[in-house]
């Protein structure tokens, strides 16, 4: 194959079906793959009579064209589905190994319909498709599942659920390669709603690139980008993606006790330096990427594991108030075995931490309680006690308990660890994003805070729309290429355009590339419109738009989001009920 | 020293002395040097009542904190003036080897005031300061005069006009080492008012860092994205500037036939591409430079010298209708040797053809005449026949034939070789450059053409103010630092910041650089409305604003320049009318 396979394998659990189909190439061509295949597909597959944790929803796991052709960090895979935790369009992506066997395996996609009588795991070999018995692997956390079920890095590889997406937790993760998540939104519910435990997959066909020296030359090219920039070739390495807590902290900017700050008197402590100083064994990395951003940490008590990332460090650290390394990157190896997205389980702590305190919740849980952690984050999993409210999200706690304006989120989605007050740009994209809160589908952390490639003012609103929507396309192309997002920090559209042109032997530019992301995005928001999502929906917590930061470089700012969305319905060519106008699809 | 010596050289012609003052050090960091420090130094030694040719118009000459240091790119320098062509601020700066060489001789400035009683020269060397009689050079051209006053790259440097800048020709450049030039705006017209021929330039005192290892390091870590970028290490010095002259033409962006068209039918032959496989001899590259842009050429009857770059292959081809590479080239080496701007030369050139055609000027001149070229700028930097009309630019030649809609300029400066009906964003910049048309102040190819680091709809108007805004503020410290903008295309502001903190010893973010931006921009705005300039000046000619493209990919599109107005000015936080407000000041 050179890009596409052009084939989709579709499963129905409740019939047991196993069926081969063509790909639309004209679609794949319109779509490339990974996120915005998967919202292509989900389109005409899950309408809005879909309660998402029925049998109808499906779980439509996409690669992109370049997956698994070796180009640098051509790994990654994409998850599309309907969220149980939000109702929006659900897409989540993930690195690893899975996403490239599962392209060895001959498919393009992996379509994933009704539900399974018992527990089951899907097996996917040169030997043919299996839909196998897993009754002996339900309940079991996904370090022993994965183990169990063979994980072996380059030739086969697991993909699962932790106890939480058997409970139906609704910020419950898919796990592949034992410690990578395609997080977000709830997936790992939708795959314990069809009692599908893992899908195993081992192939051994090749994403062969139609022209190979054009290949090896971007090859080359890329590498020298990725060597030159100091992001992806030293800090990345070095001190993990949690190189950036103590700039984000400086500048007033990192959410902490549930965003009643902007700044955690402790950063350095659950900084990417002291995660290197103190806890790191090593860095890794995914397949075929040479920036090995990923950490093997071990604690004090001799815990070893993945972890943690900038985000997981400040979902149990600065958005609890809690500053003790060890038993964050416990809790993140926690989350990990039982299959939970970390940003929303921390952001959820948080947000119970604060009711407690305020007296809306009857606990004694307060700020700063590190010894908590494992508790409440096996109880969420088990949906046990409070972990059963937990379980629920911010957005459903919250409003249980009388104070809905104190959950962190967007369209029911947790946010993560940037504080909009301090990033205007960012409170744009996090009210605008299609998944809910989301700081992966058009991070203005570049501009914003990094002057890559020019520093524009965080504070300022006026013109921010048209670079958030830039960078919003820009994110729907690497999530259908599916390239990483890191590698984008140092190389541009154009790069991956030719690559893509190398592997597939058809020609794509950047403007051809930044097109399918606009049309992603907007097929996006239609799915949402659907769904019944308006104007009203694109906003962001209460604190954020009206308590001014109350001390640091931020103190005295609100996120100013009114004119901006103004701006960014006109920029994206919506009318002002923000309705995608015809002449946009 | 470190960064700043500290001193200025201050030489009145009129009165014969020659003082050494200090340097503001306050101004100093709010402005860097370079633009910047010209355009602050410039706004207390000439108001409203001087005429740009009297002997109250000053010369401003100045160097960077970073210039002589070696770091990549820091050979170049600045002049800053009221602008005889305009009536505007002027700032041009240059490459090659003199202002490297100026900051060598241990100040960081010299103003040029008055007006000699007889041709003069200046020499600044280890022996002191010289004014002396130059009336052996009157009258020569560049090429004899430097090599006649000791040009020797590396220790003894020759700034001077040709017989253009002599005769007060509104379009002579002044030109440094031979054939790299101050160009836009007349500066050696200012020079020729002053009876100043030459600068003679020696110096032993060096740019020292404060902290060597940083220095050595961020060299290191700029060189390494210099080498990795295809830009900056490939197309630039395998086929030069014009390089980009194929893609241009091809998105219909490349103005022909004085922007009758976007498109020119012959753009191959004057492409960059055309001059490494027709005329290249080899590539050169100003002093600590690796990235070799320049071109040293030959043409069939034998002449040789450097050139063409882009904007003068466009100048003198397709803005005429010409496709003759060898006289576009020698028209080019001619030009250089008057001293003259090729941008406004050529253009201007291009407006006298379509006068002719359209019968409103009394000549035989026609689109495609390459033979006319040579006669036509040696007439202009002599003053003789039609060319004492071109000698006046584009705006008094149009307007003398009753025909100002024809001048393809803003603020009275002609545009250079971009088409903004298909590259919206590079309208807002000409329309709001505070020189007049230029696209060395917020160049949008990066990210309207090259996709870097992300391509935006060139076609959109819509939130392209903000990107504009910073594309602007970022060339303007790029100007005062002094770096080459090509490096910029590969290396970003945070990496100039780390630069000058390892020259100067005081610590300077991204941020702070793009403050010194911000208020480089903000004063040069104020010059101008000093000088009578408001909001009607910040407009396109009609036929951008009224004239549909013909043909090709930007058919149909008329710069919608209003609309992008409203926005830049408020993102700006300028008033209605385009002045700043107090808060910005
Ligand atoms: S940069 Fe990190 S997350 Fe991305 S592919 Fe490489 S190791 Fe994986
Ligand atoms: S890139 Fe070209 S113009 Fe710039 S300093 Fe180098 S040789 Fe000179």
């Amino acid at each position: 194959m050179h890009g596409w396979s052009g084939k989709i394998l579709d499963i129905d659990l409740s019939s047991g079906s196993v069926e081969t189909r063509p790909l639309d190439m004209e679609i794949a061509r319109q779509f490339l793959g990974g996120r915005g295949l998967g919202a292509r597909l989900l389109w005409d597959l899950v309408g809005p009579e879909v309660e998402p944790l029925s049998p109808e929803n499906v779980l439509i796991f996409t690669t992109g064209p370049i997956t698994a052709s070796a180009s640098q960090t051509s790994n990654r895979f994409n998850v599309s589905s309907k969220s149980p935790l939000t109702g929006t369009i659900l897409h989540a992506n993930s690195g690893g190994w899975w996403g490239m066997q599962f392209k060895r395996t001959g498919y393009d996609v992996l379509i994933v319909r009704g539900r399974a009588e018992k527990p089951s795991l899907i097996e996917i070999t040169p030997d043919g498709v299996k839909i196998e018995d897993a009754g002996h692997l339900w309940g079991k956390g996904v370090f022993e599942t994965t183990e169990l079920l063979g994980q072996n890095r380059n030739k086969r590889n697991v993909m699962c659920i932790g106890p939480a997406g058997e409970n139906l937790v609704r910020i419950a993760a898919i796990m592949n390669d034992g410690e990578r998540a395609l997080a977000r939104g709830g997936p790992g519910a939708v795959m314990g709603s069809k009692n599908l435990k893992a899908i195993v997959v081992a192939g051994k066909e090749k994403n062969q690139p139609a022209d190979k020296d054009q290949f090896k030359f971007m090859q080359y090219e890329t590498g020298k980008l990725l060597k030159a920039s100091p992001l992806t070739s030293q800090a990345l390495p070095e001190f993990g993606t949690a190189v950036v807590m103590n700039v984000i902290n400086e500048i007033g900017a990192l959410p902490t006790r549930n965003f009643q700050q902007s700044q955690f008197e402790h950063a350095d402590k659950i900084s990417g330096e002291a995660i290197t100083e103190e806890i790191l064994v090593k860095n890794q990395a995914c397949w075929a990427c040479p920036i090995t951003c990923t950490r093997i940490s071990k604690t004090a008590s001799g815990k070893e594991g993945e972890g943690p990332e900038f985000e997981s460090a400040w979902a149990f650290g600065a958005q609890c108030g809690i500053d003790d390394l060890d038993l964050i990157t416990e809790a993140n190896f926690l989350c990990n075995d039982m299959g939970l997205d970390t940003i929303s389980m921390g952001n959820t702590i948080g947000c119970a931490m604060e009711l407690a305190e305020r007296g809306l919740l009857d606990s004694d849980l307060r700020f700063g309680q590190a010894e908590t952690l494992h508790d409440l984050i096996q109880d969420t999993a088990y949906r046990q006690g409070l972990g059963n409210e937990l379980a629920e999200g911010s957005v459903r706690l919250a409003a249980k308990h009388g104070a809905p304006e104190i959950a962190m989120a967007v369209k029911g989605l947790e946010l993560p660890a940037y504080d909009p007050r301090g990033m205007q740009g960012q409170g744009l994209v996090y009210a605008t994003s299609n998944r809910g809160a989301c700081h992966e589908t058009g991070n203005m952390l570049g501009p914003e805070v990094l002057a890559l490639p020019r520093l524009i003012d965080r504070f300022a609103t006026q013109g921010k729309a048209g670079i958030v929507s830039v960078h919003q396309n820009s994110a729907a192309v690497i999530d259908s290429l599916v390239y990483c997002k890191f590698a984008n920090m140092a190389v541009a559209e154009e790069f991956f355009a030719r690559t893509l042109t190398a592997v597939t032997g058809e020609p794509y530019t950047a403007d051809d590339l930044m097109k399918v992301g606009e049309r992603v995005w907007n097929l996006e928001r239609l799915y949402n419109l659907r769904e019944g999502f308006t104007k009203e929906d694109d906003t962001l917590p209460d604190r954020l738009l009206n308590d001014p930061v109350v001390a640091g470089p931020s103190k005295g700012f609100t996120v100013n989001l009114a004119p901006m969305l103004v701006e960014y319905y006109q920029f994206r060519g919506w009318d002002e009920n923000g309705v995608p106008k015809p002449e946009k699809l």
